[in-house]
């Protein structure tokens, strides 16, 4: 890890296209957005196949009307609940994890386990229910990483409390 | 777009006051902050004129009980959840965006278009009920931008996969 | 505050760990990321306690069933609800602000009892219930501090509006 602590040198630019590290962030950063958005198709899909709506403006089809609790529905929307409050953290600390100037490689493994992680708790949760303890693992592998991340983010920064 | 792949010159800075379109970028990300944190007034807003309080130590009135699921609450709700869904990936879609260096008049009308389409669509779903497709496009509009900004990342950093 | 206006410096870099506000941003948000997920393990512990859960799959016990709406589990996810609300616009925010260069006394301040008003709005409302304004002293101190730097975001860009 540079240090970069000589006197003149122009400071460290990390949040930049030529560190490998921001490049690998970028590219499965958006791949769990596109992921998130995702699910609110996902729950779009599910309303006009059960033609569960929640707005009176909504009511497409003849003879329905404003409905709740629909389970087909709310299960898409556990998911999405969950990954909203699990994901945009994530988001933020491995953004500032960068900050950090982690080894490449770690870094770089720790962005792919996280994401790909997530992706099968989507499939697991929303599109095809399986038994536990799949969403638990899923769920755990991107919160002990973010876990991770915040404990090396802290250390380095603890005498700024 | 500037490749900066010469020997020694100091790496771009682009997350910096200097660099228009991050400029742009925090004008309408405060912008839409601002909206979102309206959400939470406007659900208090809605909680006082109908006395829809969720928890035992809200009931400011006397013979008031915790009450849910009232329409007009539940409404504003609906939109401020989506707001989350749609504005919050948003802001680090379009923040790690500016990394790729994008033409800035491309780059600015996005971060416009983007944030005005989401103001619409409070107003359209939580202030003032009006028929679809009206907030069918203005949550079309967002979800587009944050595809294509996701479409130019990922291209430009697929090699780090 | 440094204008940087003259012709040939490199730009300043303020994401940076040789900048004391950002390192000072690292530490707090990371307190607030930690914070926000123990939220997930509060909730699992009360779905536990209650034996509540919402999915077949996640029926651990013999002789239980899907269930909603107990108030115990209810009452964590509308906190964790209201950190997804203001902590996570609040986390945007406060890092474009470090963009304007902002004094570093006052920003470090802002950072911190941002992050304990929110940590104690977790004690008043999911932990241990209290009557209020606590809970509304806390809820408010990030959002007037939210919205003091937007305005001085806002200000400082205007003219890209």
């Amino acid at each position: 890890m540079s240090t970069n602590g000589s006197t003149m040198p122009s400071p460290q630019v990390l949040y930049n296209l030529e560190n490998p590290v921001f490049c690998c962030y970028l590219f499965w950063a958006t791949v769990l957005v596109v992921k998130m958005l995702l699910m609110s198709l996902l729950t779009a899909l599910q309303r006009f196949r059960y033609k569960i709506f929640p707005n009176e403006e909504d009511l497409f089809f003849k003879n329905t009307e404003v409905q709740f609790n629909d389970p087909h529905v709310e299960r898409v929307r556990r998911a999405h609940r969950n990954d909203m409050e699990n994901i945009l953290p994530y988001f933020i600390m491995s953004l500032i994890y960068i900050s950090t100037n982690p080894d490449a490689t770690v870094a770089c493994n720790l962005f792919r386990v996280a994401s790909l992680a997530r992706i099968a708790h989507t499939l697991v949760y929303a599109v095809y229910p399986v038994p536990q303890p799949s969403r638990i693992i899923a769920f755990g592998s991107m919160l002990l990483i973010t876990f991770y991340m915040a404990a090396v983010v802290a250390l380095r920064t603890l005498s700024f409390i």
